[in-house]
């Protein structure tokens, strides 16, 4: 508390990130980091880029970057928008184009980041209950709105959509930006980058820092129609013009750019993922089927998720626990490489048996 | 203009930043730069954290960073904040610290960021004219205020105030936030760090971008007062947690502990500088004296700053020319290396004799 603070930040409550122990022992499988590296064409770009030119400013407009992203989907540059980390793309998004007077929708478990950016940019907003399956049921998103907003595949359950469903949100919300936050979508799930060009209020946000390896790089993008991306543009330019390093823009670049290395990491996660649900299945557990890169899961009667959670970490394993309504029964389990799933799976089975 | 964009996005006139020519032949003395590269143990430190490690998120504290910037100024790592850019440092100023019932306080002629940030976050601001001298003068300044903010050396003039000046600034306002906008304080002024301990509403931004060239990896950060420094981190924390790379850690603290590279090169700065000076003033130009990495000059009677800088970018040289009252008889030229000021001296030379 100061008397020298604006009045709206005594009332945040800023996010709170998964634990980044300095302590490396741990097996990490609670913050949805890839656990293969980058491949070796992005690490060397970013080097190449890492050398005397650094005193010199990044292009503003990170075009190698948006003209790879824009190729990679078959859109047009004026499409595509960049900046640093897609928390900072979803920063510029609600205040530029999820403010209005009615109030912004999303579902009540979804990323957690949503109510803190209503919060810091003085926005409306109506969370919307999931059904007792956890699914979005589109029927229950009132037709007054400023906005709809939900990751695709859900945070933390790992449901995912169909194009169909988002189309029908699309149509259903025509005066309404639609915003799909595909942080993980690229683990099971249909990108509704598709549809940007039959749909003038969808916004898709992805980031590097899952699918792509590249958590520690921070780059994020939006897609969508070109009038979105000028609002977009219009807030980064008011904030900081250089939002992104030349190391950034270049490591990105090529991870754009190396679709064989991508898709064989994302194909591992997949295989990886379907091996821990079976395992932990075996073991009791109750496991939503996920289209993403972490799984949510119920311990099986008479285990207590928090306590699970506990000692897991006693054990050298983080996993994310969430003590918070409807999902405090539950353990977010980030997919890391198989043999980091076996070491977890014993070490539930050694608690749990 | 769109029916999706929220109301103040309409509003809003993004900065203008000077340009950046993708053509590399241009002698670029338009965006202060740093002639120099960034040392050897610099780009190790980057490459050295742009491994396999990338896949994982960076520190959201950036505790070596803000260590090595605490040791540096003596100062305890509870008075430092980091962050992507001294550009997104003065915007979480901005929402954090200066957005009050009464209006914030800036000179009229600084930088032309700080009208932008104030459209963005809705701050209401009072611009107090330099006197004719370019000079701010604390008489100016009303008592009723809801901060106070400029650049130290002032932008784009290049002067200075002294340390006893800023001390009347911070007694006589002892219940706003003065900010101090250190981008060019390395070159030539004292830094008010060294009165952060006595003063509780000081904070003191400065910036990796010049003195340390480093503008391409964006970075930088705060220090003043450990309640100011909670203000700002928890705006940061409900906008980006991971606001830094890990290779921008590593690099900015690397940066910061290479002190002699540091010296090095801000004292050759500061003699191209003097001698710059000299050669424009021989060719008739009215030089402003500068503290900083730029001078600002006045063309001889008889030639139009618009029209030079024209005639020097057909030579090939980039320097800036703002089209603003009060300055726009005035050319910003950033200081390069000797060779580069001897180029734009001769180049000024067949334009006007």
């Amino acid at each position: 508390m100061s008397q020298f603070w604006s009045d709206r930040i005594h009332q945040l409550t800023p996010y709170t990130p998964g634990e980044q122990p300095k302590d490396v022992q741990y097996i990490k499988l609670n913050t949805n980091e890839n656990p293969y590296p980058p491949s070796e064409a992005v690490q060397q770009a970013i080097i190449a880029a890492s050398g005397d030119d650094l005193r010199l400013y990044s292009d503003p407009s990170a075009t190698d970057l948006k003209s790879a992203i824009a190729e990679f989907y078959s859109v047009d540059i004026t499409n595509v928008f960049v900046s640093n980390s897609s928390d900072e793309v979803l920063a510029h998004t609600f205040v530029a184009l999820l403010k209005h007077d009615a109030p912004l929708l999303f579902p009540d478990i979804s990323y957690s980041f949503y109510p803190v950016y209503c919060k810091l940019f003085d926005i409306e907003s109506m969370q919307i209950p999931l059904t007792d399956n956890f699914e979005i049921d589109i029927k229950d998103y009132p037709k007054e709105n400023g906005g709809i907003i939900f990751p695709n595949p859900n945070a933390p359950t790992g449901k995912a959509l169909s194009l169909e469903v988002i189309e029908q949100f699309l149509q259903a919300h025509p005066n309404s930006v639609i915003v799909i936050d595909e942080a993980y979508v690229d683990f099971g799930a249909d990108s509704a980058i598709s549809l940007i060009n039959q749909y003038d209020n969808l916004l898709v946000v992805q980031t590097f820092s899952k699918s792509r390896s590249l958590a520690g790089l921070r780059v994020g993008f939006a897609v969508g129609n070109s009038a979105l991306i000028e609002g977009l543009e219009r807030v980064k330019n008011s904030f900081h013009p250089y939002a992104l390093a030349r190391n950034a823009i270049a490591g990105a670049t090529a991870s754009i750019k190396d679709v064989a290395n991508f898709d064989k990491n994302r194909q591992k996660i997949i295989a990886t993922r379907e091996k821990a649900t079976t395992a932990l299945e075996a073991l009791g557990f109750e496991v939503i089927p996920s289209s993403a890169n972490f799984v949510f899961a119920k311990p099986p009667q008479g285990f207590e998720a928090e306590s699970l959670y506990l000692q897991l970490k006693n054990k050298g394993i983080l996993v994310r626990y969430f003590n918070a309504p409807r999902i405090d029964g539950y353990l977010r389990i980030t997919i890391g490489t198989d043999d980091e799933m076996s070491s977890l799976s014993r070490a539930l089975k050694e608690i749990i048996t």
